[in-house]
């Protein structure tokens, strides 16, 4: 618990001088003003966040959590369980979407077992920091207890750290995980106090009748484990998952050692609004990839306060939106870097 | 006017079978069917449009095109008509928007004077293929003769007659001219017959008068011109541009050629709307880049029934979107060309 309360004791807000001050050297640039939209918005908020006015952007790691769920029991997923422990080894062997994305944008693949029911051998990319194999089934009591949640939010804690003083410009998230869209919807139903329908969609695929159970069953867990809205450590022990505290754990990481972080979809978007209820100032490193097509996403999104920058109709996480979304956010910087003044281009402004 | 006929010849629609046989790769590879969304759609389209289910995509060039207008007389713009040249002088020091967002995606710009006031030196990057030293103002009278139109179209579809002899996988659009937003409102209006007011806004920046004068003046073009809207060449020919003659060229000789083309903002569009209008199978082998800030974009969307892949609100030119569009479209044919398979990775199906 200690590294969890000193990492919320140290972040801070971004500073409003320095994102004028970046917005004041794009103005400067060779193009109508404000003409670049997002890419600016992007450039300015990565000079603000890391304190830099030409930032460095060149060391890019996804961090992709993996963990298992005792909810899969009842049904909620097309695939089977096993199914993790063997996409971790597609990860490893770099077969799968995230590692064909993350090459494409220069960005390292880190696969963090944080809670998959599987023992594997050490392998290079792979961080073992196992701290349970897997969550409980959550329609039938908690999903961890509040030491395991924690546990794994300092997994994630200690690798933004760990990223720091290794000179990672830019951490992404991405999980893995059979089942874990039931705890993102859990999640989002329980903070937003919404319905569970409203936030719970088809997750790999399945079809209607596979989703009407798969409501109910998230509804037994929430009426069940009631956890507190007000509390989302609570929230994440009673119906979250290990992956998604490890991703909660490295956003705080990153916003407390001010690391810009690329959230990807659903999933680790549940991890980012349980880091940004714990502290208001989270969503100020945060950088959120795309617009899943789980419904529950954009109530996610509004009530982090952010807007993605890609929309391509993805839902497969791992972290390949965080993966597109970081060749984004690189351009936007190099923008702020690369591009002439109208003064250096002799070029007359209007 | 013989190239124009034989290239609209030849261009044919892409194979609906490649397109299944595509999918049906995807389909095979270690995720949920679909889940990778417009990812998917993209690899699917490249591999039909070159007929390779594993295509190249090495070799990317923008072509930007300039050229001047005649009705920046009538303070249309917030910038002089001597900005043309120098931003094309910028592009060929490497200094502007497009040539940083090139740089980031691995494209190479290549800059296409077809019709700037301005008589360049030759230089590296720089293909000088002037039809004439700017439009005439089409307040006043046609903006070019039929003959001049033709002649900018086939300096587009030769750049991409010679593109597939040297073996570019890929092409991009993109365009320098100030005041070229007014002919590609008066373009969309012409061809969709909606008002002047619904496809007009501000450009680089002007504000309410500006922006009125500017609704008044094309309102004139399109009264005193006429142009016919079942004539894509008469719409280009009497309200048009050099450099959006040059890119629907480009566009028509892409297809004809089976080269991708990844579309720019606004004023490209507008290009590619005129060579879709000549010929129906062109929009088989367009990517959209981006949806522009200008409000005219959207109905040309609509009406060439295409659908952007970013949505940055972007409204520079020059390429800078299609640049940023030409990475996502290169990620999702890596998709299908290094993901592996359910059955090399050992992963259940579900």
């Amino acid at each position: 618990m200690q590294l969890l309360e000193t990492t919320l004791a140290k972040i801070q807000p971004v500073d409003e001088a320095l994102l004028a001050k970046a917005q004041a050297k794009l103005d400067n640039k060779t193009k109508p003003l404000g003409s670049l939209g997002r890419l600016e918005e992007v450039g300015r908020r990565f000079a603000a966040i890391t304190g830099d006015l030409a930032p460095d952007t060149a060391k890019k790691v996804i961090f992709t959590f993996a963990g298992d769920h005792g909810i899969v029991e009842e049904g909620v997923s097309l695939f089977p369980k096993e199914v993790t422990p063997q996409m971790v080894l597609n990860f490893l062997r770099g077969g799968a979407g995230v590692n064909v994305l993350a090459r494409h944008s220069g960005a390292e693949v880190r696969v963090v077992d944080v809670g998959v029911d599987y023992d594997f051998e050490p392998a290079p990319g792979l961080i073992i920091r196992k701290v349970a194999k897997g969550t409980r089934n959550f329609a039938k009591g908690s999903a961890m207890t509040r030491e395991e949640a924690v546990a794994a939010i300092e997994v994630g804690i200690a690798l933004a750290d760990e990223a720091k003083k290794e000179g990672i410009t830019m951490v992404g998230t991405g999980e893995m995980g059979i089942g874990n869209t039931s705890p993102s919807s859990a999640i989002i139903a329980a903070i937003a106090g919404c319905t569970v329908r409203e936030v719970t969609h088809r997750g790999t695929g399945i079809g209607d009748e596979a989703l009407e159970k798969k409501i109910k069953v998230i509804q037994a867990g929430l009426d069940l484990n009631r956890p507190e809205p007000q509390d989302p450590l609570d929230v994440l022990t009673k119906v979250g998952g290990l992956e998604i505290a490890g991703i909660a754990g490295l956003v705080l990481g990153a916003a407390a050692n001010r690391i810009p972080v690329v959230v990807d979809g659903f999933i680790s978007t549940a991890g980012a609004l349980i880091a940004s209820e714990m502290h208001p100032s989270v969503r100020d490193y945060i950088f959120t990839a795309h617009t899943s097509v789980e419904i529950g996403h954009q109530m996610m999104l509004e009530r982090i306060g952010v807007k993605p920058l890609l929309d391509l109709q993805l839902r497969l996480g791992e972290g390949t939106g965080a993966a597109l979304a970081m060749g984004l956010i690189e351009a936007g910087v190099k923008i702020l870097k690369e591009m002439a003044t109208f003064e250096e281009a002799g070029v007359a402004s209007a």
